[in-house]
């Protein structure tokens, strides 16, 4: 039952990633993660998954040797070393939507792929599940929610503009153009198609308001049995997220980030007929008092990869158990180790009531894995194997390596690549 | 790395307690306790321990036989057990001091010693301390504070009125009669030569205020270097509250609970040159929304025995992490097996910065251990054997069973106690 940390691995890989549009402008055609692998001899290795931006890696890649000698089971000595090696460090955010930055928020991020590697050693050593390690299953299938994107056809050509971000990927996206009701409806149809979805969940910030609600109306004529959700990134003032909440009552299970900060949101909060829930106001612990204290959010959208890892996620969830807020689980570009992590702790997390988010259907079948966990019938089932319950593929890995050294993007930036296209874009919250 | 729980053995035992004085009457001659065996055949047996009051015993043995087949592991799927055998039943406690009754709180409290004797189970199946499940060793020793009481020299004899409680322990306790400063500053010596200890605190609500004030003086004189702790049990009003903490200002390290409720305390709070310490007010989950918005304490004393098991002892501490509030522990009269998973617990948690509090002292050296982990030097050397670390001693634990079966206690009441020897004797709350 023991094993020893005896090198640690990063590898930045970059996969295509197709032009979903948000409020902050549009995805880039790779999209960046790291892998992590803690080796302890013998082909033992526990994996984790993590952003991949130049310097996230960077920190990530400055922490890995002082992990050397450290025991798996060892997870508050494992916090102390990032702790040591980060020197109490305040980088912001590079990759995504989840607010201002804080020494704490960037070691809670930094910790986390360890972590989460860490659980996977353990259970390979104890032959064990990671959601044994959490308190054992509450459920074998863990659900999840398509997530629609308004999104062009293609990435516009690699000649001119694109040449900018290092070329395109190879092939496109299965997804149709989606720019309307009837787009969104479409694209809803192919995915749920594919990998049976029970619940729907749209990006918006967009459009304006108006346009978003019609397709939200389209897609409750569509799917009358579908919980629905509305995600606008913090794109509307409270005025206009009134509005909004008012005309969309019956329609939402919950309506997501309608408007930027706590105190926007908890005004937006009182009047609103729907939970509000958030990636966006209530990113870390600090956030919390003031969060639950003012009812800013019913549902907390809960991400190990910037909350600290699987332990301190079901952390968070006992404080939403505790304050009467639900959970629901976030989502950035991810591939199939992030998912068995987020599938470990949903099968062990009972407050975990809604389909987790996932942009897993958005990578297109690409993976590091030899076995990729499956969605059918909306849910993945939780594997019985050891860990994680999933393996590398090498060569996969190798090749998403060279796709990243191939390509220009070091940091996710949705706003200047849209600015590519459309010089005058500017990112706005709220815009509406 | 498998086992299923086979049979499960509840054992209900007395041992021989002091007459220690408090603001609710004095320590019956019996101390009840009860001893929970998680039996998975091949001699694997977790071990739990809880209160042993009559109407907890019958939530536990009802409990019991439902748990037959449950995977050690999946401590979640004891919680639904444990809530499907009791039913939503709200029973009141009747062992001690931890404020009123509710579902929740019942519930927490009979899932403990289940929780804990599966996580020695797991211990034991991987080879590993409770410790490493719950994320590794912060500190190889746990510090304990010294326990200070008024006590009477010695129950009243057992002809006449203590009759009633079926009679007194064999022998007395080493510690002689303690009614004033100087006899609490010659407990203070004794039991600190004894056992090391590196803090203090005094269980107070006997005296008059200025009394209790006066003894704390002598413990400063008589130990300049030690933290000192103030617990009288909410027997003083708001006001009496204010008026101790700024007269005891620079000599304590927290007052605990001066006085009854959230809304009070956190007057007193407000006041307070020191923080306010509690086990009286913020004693379930329900509890910390209220309590912590209210700034009512500034440290709970957690306790798994009433908090539901270890992990959800650390998640407590992760919630007061997050608000900024300390953790210390909580102790009722108890035995080695509380002990040990008391120990791995402080060893786990970074948060417990205080000296969990302890009655080992005054229980002589009974025990139902074959070895009992020892404090030393104030504290107790976590120990690197598989599970809790301690295994039960039988002879033992069936004397300790015959000393419940002669004894006629079957439930805590120390105001009943007292009421025999001075009939006109009431709890009050406040007293003062």
């Amino acid at each position: 039952m023991t094993a020893r940390i005896r090198e640690v691995v990063v590898t930045p890989v970059a996969f295509p990633d197709p032009p979903l549009l948000n409020s902050a402008g549009v995805h880039q055609p790779w999209a960046l993660r790291a892998i992590v692998e803690l080796r302890c001899g013998d082909g033992l290795i526990g994996l984790g998954e993590t952003y991949g931006d130049a310097p996230h890696l960077e920190l990530l890649r400055g922490v890995g040797p002082t992990l050397v000698g450290l025991d798996p089971f060892d997870t508050n000595g494992l916090w102390r070393r990032v702790g040591r090696a980060l020197g109490g460090v305040d980088a912001p955010d590079r990759h995504g939507l989840t607010g201002g930055s804080s020494p704490q928020k960037t070691a809670l991020r930094v910790f986390s792929p360890f972590e989460v590697a860490c659980l996977d050693l353990q259970g390979h050593l104890i032959g064990r599940p990671v959601a044994d390690l959490l308190g054992g299953r509450v459920r074998d299938r863990v659900p999840f929610s398509a997530y629609l994107f308004y999104k062009w056809a293609a990435h516009p050509p690699a000649d001119g503009p694109a040449s900018l971000v290092g070329g395109l990927p190879p092939a496109g996206d299965p997804y149709p153009e989606a720019l309307d009701p009837a787009g969104i409806v479409e694209q809803a149809r192919l995915m749920i198609a594919q990998y049976g979805f029970g619940s729907i969940k749209l990006k918006g910030g967009v459009f304006p308001p108006g346009e978003e609600i019609a397709a939200i109306r389209a897609l409750r004529e569509a799917f009358p049995e579908l919980p629905l959700r509305l995600d606008p990134n913090a794109a509307w003032s409270v005025a206009t997220s009134i509005r909004v909440a008012e005309e969309t009552e019956g329609l939402l299970e919950y309506l997501e980030d309608p408007t930027p900060g706590i105190a926007g949101m908890a005004e937006v909060a009182e009047a609103a007929p729907m939970p509000l829930a958030t990636n966006m106001c209530v990113v870390s612990p600090a956030d919390i008092p003031p969060g639950f204290t003012q009812e800013a959010v019913g549902v907390v959208l809960s991400d190990h990869h910037y909350w600290g890892g699987l332990r301190r996620s079901a952390e968070l969830a006992a404080m939403c158990r505790t304050w009467g807020v639900g959970v629901s689980m976030h989502s950035n570009s991810h591939l199939g180790i992030s998912l068995a992590a987020m599938t470990q702790l949903g099968a062990a997390l009972p407050e975990l009531t809604y389909a987790a988010d996932t942009h897993t259907p958005w990578q297109c079948g690409v993976d590091v894995l030899d076995r990729p966990l499956p969605i059918t019938g909306g849910a993945v089932t939780v594997p019985d194997a050891p860990g994680l319950g999933v393996a590398l593929d090498r060569d996969a890995l190798a090749r998403l390596h060279e796709n990243y050294l191939r390509c220009a993007i070091r940091e996710r930036d949705d706003t200047s690549y849209r600015r590519i296209f459309e010089p005058g874009y500017t990112r706005r919250r709220p815009r509406w």
